[in-house]
C-alpha cells in the first residue's frame, strides 16, 4: 500500500541520460518517505545503507524504519566522517559490506550523508558487481545542488583529490530539505555558492532572483525548494549535455580554479576555508579576472561580489584566516589543476553575469599578474 | 618513422562497440611490434606498463625497448603472479603507479601478462581518472582468446571472484602469438578448451576444423593464428551484440557452471584443477546433460569428449585428482553460482554441437540426479 502523500512543494526533476535516465525528488519528509518512493520504484527488495558518524545518528534511524515499514531488509555501515574518508581504507569495507548484504541486481546502495559518503558510496556501487543501483539520500546543500546529480563518485589518491573513480548514474535522489535545517549557517552558506554559480553560468534571471530571495532561502519552505530545484535542473541539463565531460560540463567549474588553489594553499584545512568559500571567492575572482580581459563590465563583478557578500560568502582572499602562499605558489597550483599548453591556460570565464564560457587560450602571464596584484606581498 | 612490415600471417579482429570500438591484432613477434603500433594509435606518449614476475623477466625488457624505439616513455610495475594478485592490495599500487607516471587522457595504461594481470590492469586503467586508455597484451592463449576480449575487469572478494570491477573496453589488443610458444602444454591446452568452445556455441564447421586441425594450433604458425583468429572475432560478435552481459553474452558460459563448481570443490588448487581443464569437463557434462534432457543426441557428447580428450584435455570428473565432494555439494556451489528460483536454474544447454541456447527453467533435481549419476559417491 503505497501511503504517501505528495506534499504540495515537493518537486521533481527529471535527469535525461537516455537509460540511465533518473529523478531527483526535493521537498521535505523525503527520508520519512523513502520506503515508499524505493519501493515504488526498485524491483529488489534489500539495500545497504552507507553514511557517517555525524549523519548516521541523526537520520539512520528514521531511514531504517522507512525501508522496514515497506519490507525492505536493510543493513547499514558507519563510516568515519570527513574526507579522509574517501579513501581505499574505507572503500573496501564499503564493498565488502554490500556483497555481505548480497545485494544484487534488483537490489540497492544508498548514500546518506554529504558529498564525501556520497562519492565514496557511488564508487562503491559502480564497483560491486561492475555497476549496482545506487539511491543518493544528500543531506547538505552542497549535495543537493551538485555532488548528488550527475554520476561523478570516487575517492582522493596520494596524487591529489578524486583521480579515482567511476561515472556511475544514481536511480534516485532523494534531497530531504528539512535535514538542511540542521547545517551550521557556514556550511549551508558554503552550499549557496554552488546555488549562485548556476544562476552566473547561464541563468541571469536566477541570480537575480537569488539577490531578492536569498534571505527566504536560508529560511527554508518554497524558496529554498525552488532555489535547489532551478540548481539540480541546471546540473542536470548540463550532464544530459556532457555526462562524461568532454566540453560543456567544464562551465560547472565556474569560480572552481581559483577556488581549488586556494584549498590546496590553505591545505584543505577547513577551518581556513571550505570548497564553498573557495568557489565563492574564485567566482568574484573570475569575473574580476573576465573584466581585467575587457570581456565583462566592471559592474557585474562588482554585482557579484555584493551578494555573495550580502549572504556572508567570504569574496577575497585577504578574508582567509592566515597566511597565503606568494601568487606564483598559487599559480603553480593552478598549472598543475589545468596543465598549461604553450603559455595558455583553459579558464571559465564570463562576458557577464550568466554568460560563463571555457576559454582555453587564456595566457598564464595575464593570470599571475592579475593574482600578484590582488594579493600583493 | 614507421618501420613495422606486417608479417604475412598477421589478423585483426575489430571489436565493434560505437565510439569503444577497437582492433585486435593478432600474430607473431607484436610485442616487438607494440612501439609502432601503439605509437600510430595514441596520441599520448606516455605508458603505464603492469606485468607479474612471470612474464616481466621474459617480456618486459623487449616491450620497453620497442617503446623507446618511439619515444614513448614508459613506468612498468611488477606484481606478484597468481590469482590472489586479483585483490585491493595490488589494486592500489597499480592504481598509484599509474598516477605517479601522470597518465593522461591522451596516455595509456598496458596490461602485459596473462587474465590475472589482464584483469586486474584493466580494471585500475577503469577507475584512474574515472577512466584511462588500456592496451592489452595477453600472453596465455586463455587470455588471448577470452578475457582480453570484452572489457571485463576486476578482482576478488573474499564474497567470491571477479565481484569488484568495471565493464572497461581497450583501445588495442597485441596478441602475440610467439609468446605462446614458452606455455607449458598444460596451460596451452586448457586455453584450448576456450577455443573449442567457440565452436561449441555457434560454430560446428570450426569445431570440425579444429578436430581435423588441432594439431597443427598446437605446433604454433598459421593454423594457431586462424584459431585465434576466429575465436577473437567469435567473442567480439557476442560481445557486440552484448556488452554488458544482459542475455546472449551468457552463451560464453559454456560448460563454466559445471567447471566454476569444479574449480570451487578443488578450491582453486591449481596442482588439481586449471580453469580451462573445468571447463572442458564442464562442456562435456553440459552435453551429456543435454543429451539426457533429450535435446540433443548421444553421439555430440561423444564426440565433444573425444576431441577434448585427443588434446589432452580431463573430461571427466574422476580425472581430477585427489576426491571430489558429493554430488549434493557440487550442486550447492552451482546453486551459489547461479540462484535458484522456484527450484529452477539458468543453464547454457545444447541441440547438438554448435547449437547452444541459454536454458533458464532448468529443474535444480535433474541436475543433482545428473551430478549423483556421473560422480556416484
Amino acid at each position: 500500500m503505497n501511503n504517501h502523500v505528495m506534499p504540495a512543494a515537493e518537486r521533481k526533476v527529471r535527469v535525461d541520460l537516455g537509460d540511465r535516465s533518473y529523478d531527483i525528488l526535493i521537498g521535505p519528509g523525503l527520508i520519512a518517505a523513502a520506503g515508499n518512493e524505493i519501493a515504488s520504484r526498485l524491483k529488489g527488495r534489500k539495500v545497504a545503507v552507507i553514511t557517517d558518524e555525524n549523519v548516521g545518528p541523526r537520520y539512520l534511524e528514521p531511514l531504517m524504519a522507512s525501508l522496514k515499514q515497506r519490507d525492505i531488509e536493510a543493513v547499514s555501515l558507519v563510516l568515519p566522517a570527513g574526507e579522509k574518508t574517501k579513501s581505499f581504507e574505507h572503500l573496501i569495507p564499503a564493498c565488502e559490506a554490500i556483497l555481505g548484504a548480497r545485494i544484487e541486481r534488483n537490489d540497492a546502495v544508498i548514500a546518506l550523508g554529504g558529498g564525501v559518503i556520497g562519492d565514496l558510496t557511488g564508487f562503491a556501487a559502480g564497483i560491486v558487481r561492475r555497476g549496482s543501483r545506487f539511491i543518493q539520500i544528500p543531506t547538505s546543500l552542497l549535495a543537493q545542488v551538485d555532488s548528488s546529480v550527475g554520476g561523478k563518485t570516487g575517492i582522493n589518491s596520494p596524487h591529489g583529490k578524486n583521480l579515482i573513480g567511476v561515472f556511475h548514474q544514481p536511480d534516485l535522489v532523494l534531497a530531504d530539505t528539512d535535514v538542511l535545517d540542521t547545517l551550521s549557517e557556514r556550511e549551508f552558506r558554503a552550499g549557496y555558492a554552488e546555488v549562485a554559480k548556476y544562476g552566473l553560468i547561464d541563468k541571469p534571471d536566477f541570480f537575480a532572483w537569488l539577490e531578492k530571495n536569498w534571505q527566504a532561502v536560508f529560511s527554508g519552505g518554497a524558496a529554498r525548494i525552488e532555489a535547489i530545484a532551478v540548481s539540480c535542473q541546471a546540473k542536470a541539463d548540463v550532464v544530459a549535455a556532457d555526462e562524461r565531460e568532454n566540453g560543456l560540463r567544464a562551465l560547472l567549474n565556474l569560480g572552481h580554479t581559483f577556488g581549488h588553489a586556494l584549498e590546496a594553499a590553505t591545505e584543505y584545512d577547513s577551518a581556513r576555508l571550505v570548497h564553498g568559500e573557495g568557489v565563492a571567492i574564485g567566482m568574484v575572482l573570475a569575473h574580476q579576472f573576465s573584466t581585467r580581459m575587457n570581456l565583462a563590465s566592471a559592474d557585474d563583478a562588482t554585482r557579484v561580489e555584493a551578494h555573495l557578500r550580502a549572504v556572508g560568502l567570504p569574496t577575497r582572499m585577504d578574508e582567509i584566516p592566515g597566511s597565503l602562499p606568494p601568487a606564483e605558489k598559487l599559480m603553480d597550483a593552478i598549472a598543475q589543476d589545468k596543465k598549461v599548453k604553450g603559455g595558455k591556460l583553459t579558464f571559465i570565464l564570463t562576458r557577464g553575469i550568466g554568460q560563463s564560457f571555457v576559454a582555453d587560450d587564456v595566457p598564464a602571464s595575464e593570470v599571475l599578474n592579475f593574482l600578484r596584484e590582488k594579493h600583493p606581498q
